[in-house]
């Protein structure tokens, strides 16, 4: 199965490309695509449409401001659909995140951090999602999560800098 | 010309009537529609598609939360759209308004004020567009002005109450 | 496989009954329990490590103010974690919000709206991802949408209230 | 008919340029002025009740913090206002937005996303009301659109960069 | 020298009435108004301009939403012009107080809090003012003070209530 | 050793008793005492001075709206200061919460959660305080905490209701 | 009669110094001094309790955070209190505002913008309290006002910027 | 007695480094440490299960985003945990500040402002709490008053700049 990364636009990509990242690191399969809501409707469509039978196990969908993309790709799909609030200019992506978050019941969005955390989780909860049936995935997830752990084990907090 | 006026749903129509009420008082045309971007997307998209060739001037569009129904109207027609945050459960609109009205460059969203007031409004404006073209109805928008200037000045206020 | 619904108090069951009976509705095996970061903390740990043996596909796991038992749980466990912002008594749920969608980078927990949508749309979401493997319920979920695109398709709006 | 472009200081220019450019490139007749509500009440006032008979089709008006600048013109005059909310220096344009959008039942004033791409999408709405009558204009921004579109379905991402 | 109470509505009366409460109880003359900013502009522009010398040493201004009206009238006289945020409807006054208290470098409106206190401390800002050219107002002022204190120490906390 | 329980009327009871009740039970000695720190500050100040030698180990102060009590006593008494922001009547205490816990750099108040939640905790934590050169009080703290933990462990979830 | 500028710390003075700039240019007398309510409180008692036998028509007091500077000030003196809401370093002065505006009924302070303009608005709204007894300062007041709508009307706009 | 200093991430020391400081120059012994609430959880709980029999009379945790960590110490140790909201890259600490101030009734975590500030005051208070039982201390702790209080009244303002 394959994970499919959107966004609404090419300057999204610093952001998004954290999901990705995750995704290869953890050898998973993933496409991604630019699909705009609001200047590419019918391809919205069209991405959601086709999802389930070009075999996505999940969307990972990362929009800012109005961010209409992840929630309309949920209306027209039931692959599970993840968000990424991307930072809006001036909002900073609290605009971001309610647009995404406050769907109404029906039709869900998992909704993620703002910005590259928010992007880098959602590519580790799609990994999660696929491990339930992939225990090789798991064992690798685990892996992962034991050299977080590490990182911040070894971690060395500095002399008190002079003021 | 017609003006639509479309909602996520009917429990939103005791702040989108404020809407049509305004359009029947002024003699314009109109339709009413429950259309949910997220429920009946295709919907979504025809209505926004025929919306040209059915003469329609202007939509008025209400939604809450996530409020997709607007953007995503104006994303498939360049008939102006005009959005109505519908207030919502815990952020009282808050999440509506930032979903409607930070639109991205390149498909507005003329957005209005949250609740009774935006409905309302939302059909003035549309009032307003179609008075440049229509004489008529610029002078019975006059006349709506000054008759509401005058309840103003007609305001008796009352002694200061007991404490 | 079976969906873990955990909460921190039994006064958030009104909010999250809403996830259950979603998961009831779909026939999908859940189990539901009350479990506090602050107040259990160490059932919280043991609930997480144990939910890969006990063979949960997803934990739901709702909480308000500073939320921690969602992000908690994710600590402790890859099984995939929604969490879901149960309305606080004096911000509204914005408190809950923030606590459970803003993960640092390397733990995910998928957020969903502040109350009762939010934990409906929880119980979807697992259920769309039980789905990806679940043909059957695949086309459960369809239907349920179909439906639930009737129910808007059939709405019917009043007429205009007297003022 | 002609466009009005009014903002509350020189400084406003480099976001309100967006909606000028939005006309030139449209060719639509506009002018541009700089009308501040607190600085100038008696201009705005002029400005206002001289818009029907110099024959503007709507005005766009832009202001950051207390802005009134809009909801005046509206008060004013029955040609439609666009108000365009400027990033204000502390608080980036919350106060702007809140003070444009939350207009009172009576008097309307079409609200876009906080500066630049605000702006712009106030010309755009502009040209979109003028096309209604204007064939040669609907399909000018038909094009417009098409090409938009086409800018995004042409975007490439990069590669993941290093980390 | 007489006080100037002004309001957008009828229905802030129960607001602003605080503020006619403290000048009554402090014999300072004053009177009360209903001047709408959006629904009658010239009416506001006419109270302003007369202001001064109508013998007005402050104008008390309540307003909601975007709240134009202590804004309007402050860029009409220099007589001083003190705001006083109306909850709204959905935003409970945090739109009125950005509108009011967010002025440019200029045209000063001093604004007080959001509702009945704010309304009440205009009027005691009010009384203040004058109390710097009238000693007995002073002393007034003073002897009020000194009951305000007196009411805080004679305050009995009651017991414990059972749980 | 001794807590204070302050708050600025007698219309915070209702919250501050949630503190005064948490010491009775862990049979710490208080006192309560309304003390306004804008219409009784020569009280505060003088509360605050005499703090440390009536052998008080904590102040607990609550306040609402621009919520001073709890600063300015911090700025007079190096005792230790916990602050409860008590909810305010239309920003439902985020103004009070700010106005306490955004102290400057040198003079400290340790805040605790909006309303009755908060005054509560602020109790337990002036016993936790207490608890650290009373080894009985630490012993009954764990007891109040396991006490606690019980009361989860207990709680039932009800059915699902009838939609 | 002389009005006083005081502030939390030295760091205020960027913002501060547009006060005394507008006072200095319209010659009207003025001290400046640093007082902080948190380090200094005595000496903010003693400001404000010799504020009136000093001759001070009014107190201009900037402070950021929880800015308790201008309210106390206000609890111990009648002389007007002025705040103005000093930029804070990660909430931009929403916490200085809140703080300051949010006065409980009894104890009013006269609350400008954030930052730059609302000093300066301070200084301007103190010289139109003075103006009220002072006919030459009101002159002053009408040439500074007819000077500041000259500079609007004189800006001109630049060409539009290539993109 | 000792106080503990914990972090998320060697990333937040530039912050915490300020309750360190504050300590250090006091003479109080502390520990530092980076413990991650999500990726070290079994950290955290030993160490908060340790925290009373390794001396330690409080705990200063700083955090931000979804900050956990002084939430869950709290949860696991009666010992006082001090809370420091660590500014976050997009929220600026807003996030960070409610997920640790708004703690739920029965496990309080005393709060300091966001960021530096926040730090410093949270080794203050862990200071103050220590005097209640250190003579010495709390004269150290006048003294650093007393001297914080003169660096106050030594501030000299600068001149007006020119504009």
């Amino acid at each position: 199965m394959k994970i499919g990364i959107v966004m609404g636009s090419q300057s999204d990509w610093p952001v998004m490309e954290h999901a990705a990242r995750v995704l290869r690191d953890f050898g998973v399969d993933f496409e991604t695509r630019v699909v705009s809501a609001h200047r590419t409707p019918d391809l919205l469509f069209e991405y959601a449409e086709t999802a389930e039978q070009r075999g996505l196990a999940a969307i990972i969908a990362g929009a800012g401001g109005a961010a209409h993309l992840p929630g309309m790709l949920a209306a027209k799909t039931h692959v599970p659909v993840l968000g990424v609030p991307v930072p809006s200019r001036y909002l900073r992506g609290e605009d971001s995140l309610l647009s995404i978050v406050q769907m109404p019941k029906g039709i869900p969005v998992a909704t993620f951090a703002i910005g590259e955390a928010g992007a880098a989780n959602a590519g580790l909860f799609a990994v999660a999602m696929l491990a339930n049936a992939d225990p090789a995935l798991a064992t690798q997830l685990k892996a992962f999560r034991e050299k977080q752990k590490q990182t911040v084990l070894d971690m060395v907090l500095p002399e008190i800098s002079a003021e």
